[in-house]
């Protein structure tokens, strides 16, 4: 398996801190956002006195409220329907081995969020990555083009809606699409929708599980992570209509028992945090982004697709190689005894040479730290370019 | 992948207590005694404000507090050595995805585990079986018999010590045995030692990790689940000096982001788990172990492998097949309106046609529930060969 990107750069950074340089991370996806009260106290009240498996599925309970939870989404599923997992990392690892035999092969709009690699990998199995562009925002891509990479290999196509690391929303119209495009090639749609609750400016998340007549080949991904701000309860689920599909990926979860046991507790709790915890951390966000974006626009040679969902925005900069100007930036700059780690973007492509004057920034630091951390990207493009 | 064989009983057990049989569970492993206090405080007293991602290898102090733990047990290893892994089934299928590749083979001694099977079956990789016999209590195959299985696409030997289902202790000589094997065929020797504290009798349990010389092929999976009774926490670790495995397995582990965290609050905190309670725990299993073994062999035609370590034991029965016998236990049996639930032995083989009559019993059940259900047993066998 190749590293990450963003581990190669992690000694820079450790090398940073320790000659004195503060880093601040716009490369990470880890909220500031507090976790909700509701599901740290359903930990902290525990009555446990056998922390015994749950069952493979996830428990009962846990299931048939998070049915109830898609249903308030318009989403019209039941418990069975449902597979709890340890995280949506291993919903997605148990939907490509569930679907997938060694060698097929699964499009995914690239750029995409660069751990799918690494579970295709792991398995053998092949991503074929379709490119999309931030000329238009990182929107679907034409149809056409899909069709041209489809062989009797493929078996899915893999979206991720809000897009990591794009921040774009899908519309109904392009779910349709590639609906209408699934159907006729006989593939499953695989949906990553993790950042579900996070769709700005009055945008509604249309999820593929909404698509009347998509039902044996919708699959969809999701997770507490980013939702509760729980990223490390490891739970997320695999849900799909498709009972055949729910039975076989149930085989990928016998073998590894169960999902954490604190953690459902934790993961149904927050399944009762109410809508005002959304409205703020929404309003938070959009704050974010578009200070972040505005800020971003000042900097000449900058480009910006500018996010409707999720925390993520990818920008394109007046570099040749992002890698190396995010090396340089933790090896040789700083500001007032500062510098910024970011996130290259070649990392989310899988077509060598894409991205490479593109970074991504994760917008779940505070505004004035986001602030500070631009002001310290546009002195070090000064510095950078000039040298 | 194949449905496991008591998966298969499942609707049978539901159908007798649907019909008001009281069904005494024999199959689980799921030990009934308590989690330790000091484990579940740690979770209650937790003081997270916002549930981040822990470290992908693990934190930093439960690592250091494992190797601590190691050190106890004569084994040499540092933090560096560990990654903290979501129960030992994800370590398994860590270390079989670090050191194979699609079609590769791993020598295992069956009766084994049944979920190794689902592992390697997700990886694409080849378990090869090497029959261990009841007449010799399950020990380890002659030497001579793994030489003749093994090919070049052999990349390891895997044991698990005490086994699951066998119940048998491998000895300092055997384990020795294995190490100038798997140095002479250039070889990775794997062992599972989750029960590594569940050893009887006086004998000591030999981990992999102490034979000198074995540094860069030993690789040692372990888990907190049967130890602590902490099967819902899922933590287990993966432990080996080769940092070339460490550094592979570290990619797959980085492909999951990390493990649960509430769970290692509770499993660090249970390293502090005081003597007594492993020694009570100890002397209860031995009772058990005991008491179970002088009442099956009172029945005529049964033979019992005396376990020396774990909490399993695998029983030969007079019938010809298990499997239905089992089924016919839940289907057609009952005693004073209970009957018992047992793991067909076959399943735990991956050779056709082995273990055909015999069963497999977790004696994690009370000492009256115990006798009561080889009380049960003894009178289905009877009906049973006369039908």
């Amino acid at each position: 398996m190749p590293a990450s990107p963003i581990r190669k750069l992690v000694p820079y950074a450790e090398a940073a801190k320790k000659r004195g340089t503060k880093v601040i991370h716009l490369n990470i996806g880890q909220p500031d956002i507090k976790t909700p009260e509701i599901a740290l106290d359903a930990v902290r009240n525990h009555t446990i006195e056998v922390l015994a498996y749950s069952m493979t599925e996830g428990s009962e309970t846990y299931r048939k409220k998070i049915a109830a939870y898609y249903a308030k989404n318009s989403i019209a599923v039941s418990a069975d329907d449902i597979i709890v997992t340890t995280g949506g990392s291993e919903a997605l690892s148990f939907v490509m081995g569930t679907i997938m035999d060694a060698e097929d092969e699964i499009i995914i709009p690239e750029p995409f969020y660069a751990n799918y690699n690494g579970f295709a990998t792991a398995l053998g199995v092949k991503v074929v990555p379709i490119a999309s562009s931030i000329e238009s925002n990182f929107a679907l891509p034409p149809i056409a083009e899909f069709e041209e990479l489809i062989t009797p290999k493929t078996k899915a196509i893999l979206i991720c809606n809000p897009g990591n690391p794009t921040g774009y929303l899908y519309s109904k119209e392009e779910i349709q699409q590639l609906a209408e495009l699934v159907k006729k090639h006989n593939l499953f749609l695989v949906a990553d929708e993790v950042y579900r609750e996070f769709a700005y400016d009055g945008r509604e998340h249309y999820s593929i599980l909404r698509e009347p007549g998509l039902e044996d080949r919708a699959i969809m991904v999701d997770s507490v992570s980013k939702r509760y701000s729980m990223c490390g309860a490891r739970i997320g689920c695999l849900v799909s209509k498709n009972q055949e599909v729910i039975q076989t990926a149930l085989k990928f979860a016998q073998a590894r028992l169960s999902p954490p046991t604190f953690a459902q507790i934790a993961s149904e709790a927050a399944l009762d945090t109410p809508q005002s915890y959304f409205d703020a951390v929404s309003k938070e966000y959009v704050e974010r982004r578009d200070l972040l974006v505005a800020e971003l626009q000042k900097i000449e040679g900058v480009k910006v697709a500018v996010p409707q969902g999720a925390f993520y925005c990818v920008v394109e900069l007046p570099v040749s190689n992002s890698d190396d100007f995010a090396q340089w930036l933790l090896e040789k700059f700083e500001m007032d005894g500062e510098t910024v780690m970011v996130a290259p973007a070649a990392g989310f492509y899988a077509t060598p040479g894409l991205g490479k004057n593109q970074i991504r920034i994760a917008y779940v630091l505070h505004k004035d730290q986001l602030i500070k951390a631009v002001h310290i990207l546009a002195a070090a493009l000064k510095e950078y370019n000039v040298q």
